[in-house]
């Protein structure tokens, strides 16, 4: 329960930043609602479609549809005030991202592969679907170019496997990995950190 | 037999919009014929492997291939006719997504998936061979920005299932919804119909 | 063994072209990584989605994955010095192309496809994490564009398949495509070959 509710925010907080970026290249209800889609669950659908889970997971739990559909329709209606919302906004991605990568490194490991498999997974299900967002608004991948996000996903999937080493208690090891990615991404965002530059001294 | 010549002036529609695409970006001979190809195949691609049907349709019928090289070749020797046939092709073209789309909701049915599924399925084998084409092209994929097109594909889906609650023949639900899809089309482009602009009163 | 050095040559080939078209859009370190993988890895990735060899080849074999990071790292530090090895970087290349190549026909032979479905497996297997390194960093594919280069590919698919109409020995057959693909890139960028144009006496 307490881990549905969460996979819904972080649902809810990726659907409406699909949003946000397809009014901002003004494009009609339909193609808002498919990078709202897109953005939700692209990356879930990558390695569900890499390691052979299929159907992928959103074609039989229709929980997805629902929250996508409403939440799209609720921001496009409140587009004009969703700014007030900014702060929580970031706060619900950023859980919704931890949460993310957790799942896609259990994922793999029910699959059987092998941790750093499992860490790139959890990566690409955090990280992917704001990518194919991207590219169907013919942008460069935000990610990357900017931000600390998927180091954050790669860092918690280190600790995750870490304290495998150490510890029996699957749940609390999730919780852990999950916090880890979400505290380092607020840090991150907070103090304005980015990975060190390749370009220093040159001209950009 | 009936089905097949649909399919295969569907294809050919499919396949000629990406040759012009691709002409038009100026690429050279393979650019444009695997243009033609995603366009022709690329939504029942995604299709497939989303629900896990591999190897995909296409691989396993070589009438597809022929098909997309034969009207790749005579599309471009008569490029600078093909204008005569915009009619035509048009009209082949709205054949094409009303077969694409009862084509993928039934491939949902035949996987045990929900209406919605499958009513997403169907649009998407309708238009994303469409949306593959614009992004390798490096645009902004059409369907997102104006056209009813995906729209008529929701409308013949919901067609298809409200029709399934009344009658059995499953052949004529099927050229039912076919003939929605196209209608719509055919009626949105003639009279400039389009989704109403979420924009209204801003600068575009 | 000596397969496995072609293999991991032409994996490093590959790999250090996607660093330098990285780093030429200005990503960030997790960016340029992601771009050498896919480069490396996405042709091959989306054969075996496309046929249903899931979980795909690199996620079952960790050499890949230690190659790629390792190239990327050196590749990044040495970015400066990198344009003395070009010719080097070129053969390893070709070297790379015509492998992925054969290994795609050969992958498609084992699913009991047509030959020229096996073809177009080996030229997508060989291009494709080309493409979607260009379509990732917001270009035009380079190979919808110029070069002889699927176009070897292909050909060297049809030698395969000729071969095996006398031939017995499939090790030589395999030697013998690979060697076709390489020698007709090196023949080809040498003496500046490329497919005749569509666009002869237009303006460009």
């Amino acid at each position: 329960m307490f881990f549905q509710i969460i996979d819904i925010l972080g649902t809810v907080a990726f659907a409406i930043s699909g949003v946000l970026v397809a009014l901002d290249k003004k494009m009609d209800s339909f193609g808002v609602l498919i990078i709202a889609f897109v953005t939700a669950v692209g990356g879930g659908t990558l390695r569900d479609v890499m390691i052979g889970i299929e159907p992928v997971s959103w074609m039989r739990n229709m929980t997805y549809v629902y929250v996508i559909v409403g939440t799209t329709v609720f921001t496009i209606l409140l587009r004009k005030k969703i700014n007030y919302l900014r702060t929580s906004l970031f706060l619900f991605d950023s859980i919704g991202i931890g949460l993310y990568t957790v799942v896609g490194i259990e994922t793999g490991l029910i699959a059987g592969l092998h941790p750093i498999i499992c860490i790139a997974l959890g990566t690409m299900t955090a990280c992917f679907g704001g990518v194919i967002r991207d590219i169907l608004c013919n942008e460069i991948p935000v990610i990357f170019r900017k931000e600390i996000y998927a180091t954050a996903c790669i860092i918690g999937g280190l600790t995750y496997f870490l304290l495998r080493k150490f510890m029996a208690d699957t749940n609390l090891i999730f919780i852990i990995a999950l916090i880890v990615v979400i505290v380092i991404r607020l840090i991150a965002v907070k103090f304005k950190i980015s990975l060190p530059s390749l370009y220093k001294g040159e001209e950009l």
